[in-house]
């Protein structure tokens, strides 16, 4: 085809795919032709009912054919009703009831039950996003960024963003770390596949996880082809002198162990960090809620004891949303060249907008200000649910609440078996967690009472209160 | 710890980990721990220059300690020229010469050689990309979407998205399909992943590539464990009718052939799509710069000859930018189940800001306009090159320029081989492929004379008319 030949396709007022070569092979005449492929699009849904059409000149440009041959074809539609007609507003599609574009029976939308009180533990409360100053950063970040930083860039992910986490990371956190070992990821669900997946390139066959844990990061670490090895823990966290010898790493929540909440002693980092040295394996160190601390005492990320040893992963999805998809891995130096790699082959890189806009949102002081927010409002409504459960369920054990945005509830010995209280819940449109659903694969049932993990953050706040008055009459009777 | 023994860690005005326990145990005072433990932020990198420390008041709470050692600590500090003090402006961390936080040496980064003009293929103009259309979009999107839009959600991905999705590939492509069999993918990238082990969990070991295609997309076929098995092209597109029995799919580029730019004829078509029905087979349709065609008969997806034979995988990296990583598979029912949940275990759900901004940007009729802006910007490209080319390099044929941005150009017999040109190339500061790094794996290299691969649309506008001359001067003498 000649470049001279080519005629404005661009001069549409919206695209639209018709194609008139079949039927035009199969002996229909110019006028049918259209009038058959646009007939079909609106039928099939492919032209939504108030779509607007290209003129009758457009569309014939485009075509390369006579105007007064489209100028029939709608009028012919619009007798039909497909198409409807207006002085001014040109010809759209008719508002009438049309096929839908499904070809096939709506699948079953896989969304959680609707219970009238989420308390399931893991999210936050999603109407603090800071919507306005995100939008700013946003804006603040385009309006500076070069061209390039739209195109594809290192697996790593942005500079900014690795620059501004350096930093908040080393301020917040302790991690040591420098731009060049981070690397942005879509989620720690990602991260933690990465990792696998490179401790697996360098003979690995087994991770070692907490006793308890995240079942979702249970069935990425099997889909990465690593086994799960269980750790005990007890209340100085994970008991790191029992590794198992087959684990090429060990998977732990140092900070606020997810779920009991037992802190990692620092006698038991000392140890786990020795134990990667001696034997040649990592720590993985999932900081998963590490911004939201509420006593004296922070405790700093492990990784600073040996950042050749430890991997911190961090992520945006309590302190911002989920929906992000937002996290960071800071990798030992040894690490880089192989998660970068599977990076790549992976998803070539993480979407790079979020990216500008949460190193504009750190580095601005935004997003401190937001956590600190944050911080003040879970532990608020921390406090309410410790106060009412001490009102209303004395006989419950509150654990772990030290900081992060769940607790532990234990149950006396005797108390109704967490399968009943769980069937109860339901029935009480609780939506909540037993202990025993994050006891890591392959372990025997805990010969221990009840126990549920309560997410204090989810429920909207015109909400919280009859949710915890719920769960307290829940819990009087069991 | 008792919830009433918490002191507002909140009051911070930026949040800093300062751990002064261990000082403490190891027998220094109240004052030097601090002291001591500021002076090792700042060293370290951990406070960057100029980082406004906060209050001594908010610090002494905080920590717990009493007001006035927190102003010594300053003091001693400001004395020894770590921070700097200053009537109405609080304490910050002086801006003098202190070490990076980088513990490690800095790696060489891992990005293109600066050329002077870069022509390789695969890029669009970045200066292109419809910024504030875009955070007007982003903003517009924001101020509707409910809290839970920022939620996990389906690994499908939000169904604004496939909502908007669905109409708009039916509306431009002719694509057959409806919210529930479209998935949101991080680039096609990760949909090409995600399908080869979709496939090869259901027993497939290959998959058949045409002759020349996309490297890094055979490395990621390789990396789900499948070798890639090359099919011949001509001028009519892939040889379907040479299928290898051992592909368990085809991954085709009907279009416009990636890079040779030929589009699958009809024939061949229905072709593949009959060698998929009776083998059980999949045909992949890369419709990677589908938006773009300059010609009279824009061709539909090949998709809809059968929405349960031929997967769709579309992307906006050519018609917004690559560093949005936001791409689609239109899936066959059969396929939903097995990718939806390799996508959940691979990162849980692709990123939603960009989804809700899109999905506006789509609906608004946003995107149709920037398209068409950018047809127009791209043909007018096309025939400048094409135009310098016939009139400085007449012996070079141009071919597959029907379509996309890039065309391939085909030197005559006896010219300069192609490692040679491509030497001369970088020598005047032009970044460009040959076809032969386009070759399929296994291949032996292709008897035929030498061609380049030249993206049109990448180099800024400005610098366009001269790489276009830089290109024109090589060719002559080539």
């Amino acid at each position: 085809m000649s470049t001279s030949r080519t005629t404005p396709w661009t001069t549409f007022g919206g695209d639209l795919h018709l194609d008139l070569t079949e039927r035009r092979a199969a002996g229909a005449g110019l006028r049918a032709a259209l009038e058959d492929a646009l007939r079909e699009a609106v039928q099939e849904g492919r032209l939504a009912p108030g779509t607007r059409l290209p003129s009758s000149r457009a569309l014939g440009e485009d075509l390369g054919i006579a105007r007064n041959t489209v100028v029939e074809a709608y009028g012919q539609l619009t007798a039909e009703g497909w198409l409807s007609s207006r002085q001014g507003s040109g010809t759209t599609v008719a508002r009438r009831a049309v096929p839908s574009p499904a070809v096939r029976p709506t699948r079953p939308q896989t969304r959680r039950p609707a219970a009238r009180y989420d308390l399931t533990s893991g999210r936050p409360d999603l109407s603090l996003f800071p919507r306005t100053a995100w939008l700013a950063a946003a804006r603040r970040a385009l309006a500076t960024a070069p061209h390039e930083a739209l195109d594809y860039s290192s697996p790593l992910g942005r500079l900014e963003l690795r620059q501004a986490l350096t930093h908040y990371l080393a301020r917040v956190r302790g991690v040591r770390t420098d731009p060049d070992h981070l690397l942005v990821c879509t989620g720690v669900t990602q991260g933690l596949g990465l990792l696998c997946a490179a401790l697996r390139e360098r003979g690995a066959r087994a991770l070692a996880v907490e006793e308890y844990g995240l079942p979702p990061q249970h069935a990425i670490v099997r889909a990465a082809g690593l086994t799960t090895v269980p750790v005990p823990l007890d209340a100085d966290g994970a008991r790191v002198d029992r590794l198992d010898a087959r684990a090429g790493a060990v998977l732990l929540t140092p900070a606020h162990q997810y779920p009991t909440g037992a802190a990692l002693s620092a006698e038991r980092r000392a140890e786990a960090v020795r134990w990667a040295r001696e034997q040649d394996r990592y720590v993985i160190e999932d900081d998963y809620d590490g911004e939201f601390r509420y006593d004296r005492q922070p405790l700093g990320a492990m990784q600073a004891l040996d950042p050749e040893r430890v991997v911190y992963a961090g992520t945006s999805a309590k302190s911002l949303a989920p929906g992000l998809r937002l996290a960071w891995l800071a990798l030992p130096d040894a690490l880089v060249e192989p998660v970068a790699r599977l990076k790549a082959l992976a998803d070539t890189m993480s979407p790079v907008l979020d990216q500008l806009t949460l190193a504009e949102l750190i580095t601005s002081g935004t997003h401190d200000r937001h956590v600190r927010r944050c911080r003040l409002h879970y532990r608020r409504r921390r406090d309410q649910l410790v106060a009412a459960l001490a009102e209303h369920a004395p006989h419950v054990r509150v654990t772990g609440i030290a900081a992060g945005l769940h607790a532990v509830l234990q149950l006396p010995p005797g108390s109704t078996p967490e399968p009943e209280l769980l069937a109860r819940a339901r029935q009480a449109g609780l939506s909540l967690n037993g202990l025993s659903w994050h006891r890591a694969p392959a372990l025997p049932p805990a010969d221990t009472p009840p126990a549920l993990v309560i997410g204090y953050a989810t429920p909207p706040e015109h909400t919280f209160p009859a949710a915890v008055r719920a769960l307290c009459e829940l819990l009087r009777e069991a």
